[in-house]
């Protein structure tokens, strides 16, 4: 391909073997989403920008994709779902609540692309607006183990705990202004990510004193059963009313979980903060065991302060897991492989004279919803066996005269290798079994 | 919600009630995109500006979205599925001609917005590449009919020709230059748009004589079945090699349609041209008989110079068909209102009591599949079925200590409002069957 059509950096097409995949995944999570009574939307991807920037701030500007339009007016791709689910929701009045709205697609982010990583990136997205209970915290929760489960990712851990919980344990030890326990909970949101020595040195830098980070330390290493975790942490003495609500929003959370049947695979884990400062509730993490290094497949919680920034105050919560680290923890386990798109049956014809019993045989295989294929550049018998070997199409039938004139066709097991002779019928009835 | 956070003009946000619709539309087209063996990408939807305007050329920057990244680098949002689809196939040699690809999804134009027409928009886009044969043009259209059948859009008619025949018969009343030739066409694709009168005086604006004028108007209203048509063609005697090609490829790609069962709903119509430059082979448009102000709900055509510019010199047919047009037709048809996204069954707990068991129920009946909500508010039992009647939820089953006591559950229709007990297991049967 010509140097200058060349895509542009962090940029990549999804091929057909990825999309197979992707297929897949997406068919699972929406049938998730659907059991869970969550509706799929798609809010727009191109934002205004101060629409993008009443999230995070001025700087996102920094980190995304904004422009111009021909009328002058500054506009930004969307860098994330649950600004436009949020935005949508402050302006569509008519849908019912708790709303319970779900999304699966692209957004767009101006990082350094590595591994896996790119500039334009898929996650699904579900939150639900409208409820203040622990139960709809428990409710993305389970929602998101569901979807690991039917992704054949069985193999997680749940991580749950509260902002509200480390909010009222960092009062508790006089860190008290509003950023000083966000930059505090900002180191302590890298407990997976950097070494104990780092740790320390950042709390260090934000002015901590020795007692106060061996205190921190102390807490995040509760992480336990539900029933051992809310033991410890009441042991810890802590009065204050965001502490005590924390653990009593975590408790009710985890019986709902526990009443699901859900209860089994989750922590609590109070060194799970989530960095952002939009998260102000129940907050978790869920890690596949077998590469805990990849990061967490999903994360959530609650942020009931988002909506009122568009102009209506409602509580939410929500999870989103990205599908591109997704498809590396499936590489992993062994499933990605299996969903290539691939037709099932390829319709040779041996000799010119076949042709029109072939589109016929064609047409009726797809009238009956099998995948099929037929030479479409006037090849020879065996450049058309060569095309469906390397395409990976498991059965031809070959229709030359002979078998025309007897109504019969071979059928050809292309990884068995073996050849058999039916009645057309029968080889239709064949093909389009399962 | 606050007025400067509002959407973008042109932009819009889709909501429960469509996607539940393009939920509908995007599985059918994917599952018949499948029968013909073609395979899903996604090409991606920034490109460089320079692969943009190599299809149209650097006026297209007017029409398109386009902007520098932090780099410097000029980028644009694709504005259809073509380019990135030909690009692609530029750049992987891996994968085996002809290549048979899909895309479904987004692109964006800077238009002016009009009724049902947004700046961002959806289309189906399927093309196969490295084929020159009439084959291949057939299947383009096959398969595009299959796709109007699986979308309940029986009502269409597939109108077939080629831009040879026209550019033949053009040059057989000596309009020979390139660009004269282009310019006739693309008043001749105006024919479905705008008035004789109108056309007439377009065709005089280019400086043709009133001969040549009755002249095309003749060819023009060559639209019969392929039989006629193609003996009325022959009439005309025309006798130069474009011509004569444009004739035997229309009738081979129709007599493919025919073998496969879809001859009757085809018509040759030698006023279909394509405006767009790039087409140079067998065209078509199918459009909607119950509303054809609608304009063409699949266009297409073979393209074989695009890929060159790209640089892999491969010949290339395919179509297109836009969702959002597509919606319209289906609106009319009164098919669209049925695929809203509703769970099936609400679990409404009587008293507080009845939560554990809820929550036990919601999680045996979503693990059968079933779509399930239960109550994320603690509302009252009358706020619960207030709530399931707002939705649409078609049945609420309703769970109370004294049912539990007796180990049944009541279920309620909402549509028929009549309620009746049930054992647990018997409810839990009745309600994941279909």
């Amino acid at each position: 391909m010509k140097e200058r059509y060349k895509l542009p950096r962090g940029m990549k097409d999804i091929g057909p073997k990825e999309m197979g995949l992707r297929l897949w995944i997406s068919d699972r999570i929406l049938e998730v989403l659907n059991r869970y009574g969550f509706r799929l939307v798609e809010p727009s991807p191109i934002e205004g920008l101060e629409t993008l920037e009443a999230k995070c701030g001025p700087s996102v500007r920094k980190e995304i994709y904004w422009f111009e339009d021909k009328a002058g007016r500054k506009l930004g791709l969307r860098f994330d779902l649950t600004v436009g689910l949020a935005r949508m929701v402050a302006s569509r009045r008519d849908i019912p609540l708790p709303a319970k709205l779900a999304a699966l697609s692209n957004m767009w982010r101006y990082d350094e692309p590595q591994h896996g990583r790119y500039r334009c990136f898929y996650q699904w997205d579900a939150e639900v607006f409208g409820s203040p209970l622990p139960d709809a915290d428990a409710e993305v929760i389970a929602l998101s183990m569901d979807i690991l489960d039917a992704l054949k990712l069985e193999n997680y851990e749940v991580r749950v705990s509260s902002r509200r919980l480390a909010e009222g344990f960092l009062n508790s030890l006089q860190i008290e202004k509003l950023e000083s326990v966000e930059a505090t909970l900002r180191v302590i949101d890298k407990f997976r990510k950097v070494s104990r020595e780092k740790l320390a040195e950042e709390f260090y830098g934000l002015g901590l004193t020795e007692d106060t980070v061996e205190g921190i330390f102390g807490f995040m290493a509760i992480q336990d059963s539900p029933e051992k975790a809310l033991k410890r942490l009441r042991e810890l003495g802590v009065e204050n009313e965001k502490f005590q609500r924390g653990i009593s929003e975590v408790e009710s959370a985890l019986d709902v979980l526990k009443a699901m049947g859900k209860g089994e695979r989750v922590i609590l884990d109070a060194s799970i903060v989530r960095g952002l400062g939009y998260y102000d509730g129940i907050v978790f993490e869920i890690y596949d065991r077998a590469d805990l290094g990849l990061g967490a497949l999903v994360g959530g919680g609650r942020f009931d302060r988002l909506c009122k920034l568009y102009g209506r105050d409602l509580p939410a919560t929500g999870a989103a897991g990205g599908i591109e680290r997704t498809i590396l923890a499936l590489e992993k386990s062994g499933v990605a492989g299996r969903f290539d798109q691939k037709p099932k049956v390829f319709v040779a014809s041996a000799g010119e004279q076949a042709k029109i019993k072939v589109l016929e045989i064609v047409a009726r295989l797809r009238g009956l919803g099998v995948s099929v294929e037929y030479d479409l550049k006037g090849r020879s018998l065996k450049g058309q066996l060569e095309y469906a070997d390397s395409n990976g199409i498991p059965y031809v039938l070959i229709v030359g005269r002979k078998e025309i004139e007897r109504g019969v066709v071979r059928l050809k097991d292309m990884e068995k290798r073996v050849e058999k002779e039916l009645g057309f019928d029968e080889c239709l009835k064949l093909l389009s079994r399962g």
